[in-house]
């Protein structure tokens, strides 16, 4: 290890290599009118010194960090890590690195990521909001932000967002249960904005495509921390006697498996949204729906890039398209 | 979103709240010799303004940033997911924010994240190295640094290490195998130093104990990418004649338990390091070594406060032990 704690200055690498201030300065900024053997002694004195130019003088020269602050809601969630895994290969490409911050579905810890990438001067920011209400024009400012999965409200500000066909996917989800002969469809789904509603929405229509009643006591929404998720599932298979189940995404789906397992049961048709590559040997058939997380991974970044050189268009929202994968 | 790109001056606070600069800086620094009133216009001012104290400037007043840098190897990993999640849940209990990088398994983007995050004067380190030969004491320098799952060289230098009984949790999931009626057992192991060899050295074990041949053509390390794992099993099963397979972590049952699908084998018996709670529910039944990944979260951020408090003592390898998990 080092065996000093603070940095050398300019300075002590001037007094070391015996040379001026001006010409150390000359060789950390690659100008000419130095020779290459004085660059290459300084060169030296400053890797054995550990001196490293600050980035944050960087930036000040630069104004690019070249680097984007990436929060993700629920770090639990497979469906974050292989988006966030599409947009570190995404931001590669453009030569960004991405730093990844966890909210933990909880709004004081998204806004305080946000406040700490802000002070890191990211070049932009790719979030999952954990809460639609928070005010993101005073917190992000005019740092560029596109928002992934769950959008802000619309009446706060508009901001680039990149979701999927929630409504859509959830109806082909449930519609599949019906048609492998399911009568008695419930549903556990998140609380959250965006996804959660819309998903529920889509259930109901898949419902009354089929004409089957929409009974609410066959409707669970279930909070982020999921503490009464297993109570909901089992109440759906014992009281109310489901003879399927519709998960909203994949960490509710766990909940539903385990359950299932429990109370031994082979006789329930499952289905849910996210697909994992997992769910492919599972012994419980699992209809699931694909989202196209890759692609939501590289849309975020280009929109984000995009943003970042045409600062004056208005903010667009995309909606990319789900796949049903039927499993039986 | 704000109306103008560039930061406002302390300068330029005071003025428009009709103060000096001496006044706005005591507000900034909450320091006393100002009214509530003057500090409350400053602050709207500064709000209004999006003014953000540079965290550079801070961390140069405090020498702390609260910040701990994390890199991890391998995005895709189940286990490093889990092990980050644990870290972030027990740096937030020491009021440490987390900052992830993804290495991807390469030693240059390793190297890079380092000297990213040592810019941003994160507080410390914890890193699943890609490459144990990789120069660590001149890239991290004095910021306190723990390593997890893979140990740089001790040639090179001694670090805090948070690691697992590798070779003993594999020798137990083999030995299983072999109880439950295998007579011969391929492995395909991840190439990486530590673990992937000590997993390897757990096989070998389990044979000899066993008085089991120990067959070359039986043992497949496999390259980070995992471009020939699945070729490797191909072989295992089809050409080897194997009963049963050992993976050397999750990433790699991935590829057996797709190859034993596609050639719809279900006299394969499976065993593998990592246990994920998916496991729980598959049609082929794995045996799995579930490795302690909260506490191996846990007792990373332990070291690293501990390395901060205490930069003096003597590094030190931690070896947590792991638990078979039973599944036929």
């Amino acid at each position: 290890m080092a065996e000093n704690n603070r940095r050398i200055t300019i300075k002590e690498i001037a007094k070391k290599a015996g040379v001026s201030i001006a010409t150390v300065s000359r060789a950390l900024n690659d100008r000419p009118g130095i020779s290459l053997e004085t660059k290459e002694r300084i060169q030296r004195i400053i890797t054995r010194s550990g001196y490293r130019p600050s980035m944050f003088a960087r930036n000040m020269r630069s104004q690019q960090s070249k680097m984007i602050g990436v929060i993700v809601s629920n770090a639990a969630n497979d469906f974050f890590k292989d988006v966030t895994r599409a947009i570190q290969d995404q931001a590669t490409k453009y030569d960004f690195t991405v730093l990844i911050i966890n909210s933990d579905e909880d709004p004081v810890k998204e806004r305080q990521a946000i406040k700490i990438l802000r002070n890191y001067d990211v070049s932009g920011f790719i979030i999952a909001s954990t809460d639609e209400t928070i005010d993101y024009p005073s917190l992000v400012g005019n740092t560029p932000t596109v928002f992934f999965d769950r959008a802000p409200k619309s009446e706060i500000a508009q901001f680039d967002t990149v979701l999927v066909n929630n409504e859509f996917g959830a109806k082909l989800a449930v519609e599949e249960l019906i048609r492998q002969g399911a009568s008695k469809v419930g549903i556990v789904v998140s609380g959250v904005q965006t996804s959660g509603q819309e998903r529920l929405k889509g259930y109901k229509q898949a419902l009354k495509e089929y004409q089957l009643p929409i009974n609410d006591k066959l409707i669970y929404t279930s909070d982020v921390q999921q503490l009464k998720a297993m109570d909901y599932v089992r109440d759906l298979l014992v009281n109310q006697k489901c003879d399927a189940l519709f998960a909203g995404d994949n960490t509710l789906l766990m909940v539903v498996l385990e359950e299932i397992k429990l109370l031994n049961r082979t006789d329930i048709k499952v289905a849910t949204f996210d697909n994992i590559t997992w769910f492919n040997y599972f012994k419980q058939p699992v209809i699931s729906v694909k989202q196209p997380t890759t692609t939501i991974g590289h849309e975020t970044v280009d929109a984000l890039i995009n943003r970042m050189k045409n600062p004056q268009l208005p903010p667009k929202v995309r909606r990319l398209s789900v796949q049903l994968i039927r499993r039986s």
